[in-house]
């Protein structure tokens, strides 16, 4: 891919963010990929491919955030990315003329359509150029937590080494919709009340709620892992529910293990 | 290496096409080197050193190919790459004062050999002045398939993470000696009949020899893992037999499972 | 942290050396720096942190050594790598502007304040405008080997794939004050006579303790695994007895399996 890029320009710079993304884990790759955006120069195009080979149903896109871009596929990466907000411009890459089109894989688009993109865009092409205008992401169910009067309806998107639980429960969600009161977080077997500051806002051993250096709401344990401590795992609902009322504890979603 | 090489030419930009190559695996090498070769800019230096420690018995060379350069050892790698063809240009590199000659190691010759000349060859030093002109590449038995009125023989070089099985016989192999002909392919415990253009061409579960995206004939499963149903290895032999004749079966090569 | 580096200096260029240290492996870190420093250009800033989150105890510093540069923390990284001499010159990193303060992190450091400053410094920023000088790294029990009259006491900072133990006694220490006189090395199970110039030096199967690539004393066996055979792990202690007295063998040190 590095190759087909430098092919087209070959001044690009290239910054390796991960290889480390598990085939077909969009979840966790938009995790790693919102973290990074923020510490990237402006007119940074971020190339994000997610795709075990074969394209598969969803459009190949670029896009415009900010003063960023993006390439990659409509699947869900850039709809967590962006939580919500459209982009500033997007198009569809419906355009051969700027893919490898003499030698277009049946197994590898990532280095016959998103690297020369990708390389066209750093180059200096437009997005409206390149591609189709298209003004809507695809929706998909798990992009985005469910918000109602009383509550958040999330999910656990990553666990990191030490065992915290990053859900797809972002920080601008949390402002917007619960705003200053009281919470309670049922994830796993645990209860966790209120959100904190830090880790250390909480005794040792001691579950914890915070938003992390990656801008997500996330459960944790001061000192300890969390994942294993109440069985949390990628893909683990979460439920936040607004106030200082007891929920109804539906079996499979908490255990009698209560923390709190 | 890339410290040794900045030393010598500060403009240098490196991409790293791979740092997973076994010890001593000049086929994987070579396979994962082919694949990459295509997709880089004109002039690019192919710095390819699989070299635990010491030299060995085979020469340090560079070569040009098409308009490519290649850096390495005359162990067979430059031989695969080239499928029996003549380089456009090759030297011995025996010149010292384009090496580290000052620390030369006895243990690290990419570092010390490899890399200044790779550095001195993108920086614009010709082949004719960095080395001694040779004509021949070592003939190493393993790196061309053997070919007879009757079939090709080879042997897998490589086996990928879908357990597809690549060989060393390439795409203008076939098409020079087998033709338009019919074939079988005899490998692991499968007999694979034709030639087909993708995975899918044959149904779910069955056998399959297609020419894949690195330009090598390659035995698959649609949907499967041809490496563990057909218990094939790296380093497996290959028989390729031409026309519609059954081959006498030699039991050591084919099982009683017949897959057509 | 490359993203952090690029957003104040766009045109840096950056080498990987490793990923691959332990975390808070600082010996380990400081033996692989070591090695690579000599390859580097001129006015190279070398950024190394080995830091697992949040920062502990030790200043954050930047120093020149010859023309490179260091920028990490003072918890004896920088002393191994300068083996008792001072830097030419080096700050404490204490001045905010120079950080990504708006974002200060409290488990990131690399990212929010090493890596800025690394990038200033390649940009041309002096050490004096960037940080307060400072005279004296922190003094650290194990940076150093201890010496008098009789030997060298050091340990093992590094056991490599071969099973080969890397010491933290330098070349320089040796014709400092072991000079041309005889030694005998204690380490593990093993008694080692002498130093040599290779591994080969000594018959198949022998110890050998010699000078490696590295620039450390290194125990070897000439084609085996030292560590296994002499029960050598990092940490263990080194006994440098200089001239060709036995040295009283205290039972902890030295098995009975005697090896000269």
């Amino acid at each position: 891919m590095k190759g087909a890029m430098l092919q087209i320009e070959s001044t690009l710079q290239f910054v390796d963010i991960t290889h480390n993304v598990d085939p077909q884990d969009i979840m966790g790759a938009a995790f790693v990929l919102r973290q990074a955006l923020p510490y990237f120069p402006p007119r940074t195009v971020h190339l994000a491919v997610v795709d075990p080979g074969v394209g598969g149903e969803n459009h190949p896109i670029a896009a415009r955030i900010n003063n960023a871009f993006f390439v990659g596929r409509d699947n869900g990466l850039l709809a967590l990315l962006l939580d919500g907000k459209k982009p500033d411009e997007m198009v569809v890459l419906d355009k051969p003329e700027f893919w490898r089109t003499e030698t277009l894989s049946k197994t590898f688009h990532g280095r016959d359509l998103f690297a020369p993109v990708a390389a066209h865009i750093a180059s200096g092409c437009s997005l409206e150029n390149i591609g189709t205008l298209k003004n809507e992401l695809t929706r998909l169910h798990w992009a985005h937590p469910l918000t109602d009067d009383e509550g958040i309806e999330g999910f656990v998107i990553h666990i990191d080494h030490f065992g915290n639980c990053i859900t797809n429960i972002s920080a601008e969600h949390l402002s917007d919709y619960l705003g200053s009161r009281n919470s309670k977080c049922y994830v796993g077997s645990a209860i966790v009340k209120g959100i904190y500051p830090t880790y250390s806002s909480v005794a040792d051993a001691e579950p914890v709620a915070l938003v992390g250096s990656s801008g997500f709401l996330e459960i944790a344990v001061n000192g300890g892992n969390a994942s294993e401590l109440f069985t949390i795992n990628k893909g683990s609902q979460v439920s936040l529910v607004f106030g200082d009322v007891d929920r109804e504890i539906s079996p499979n979603v908490t255990s009698d293990l209560t923390t709190n």
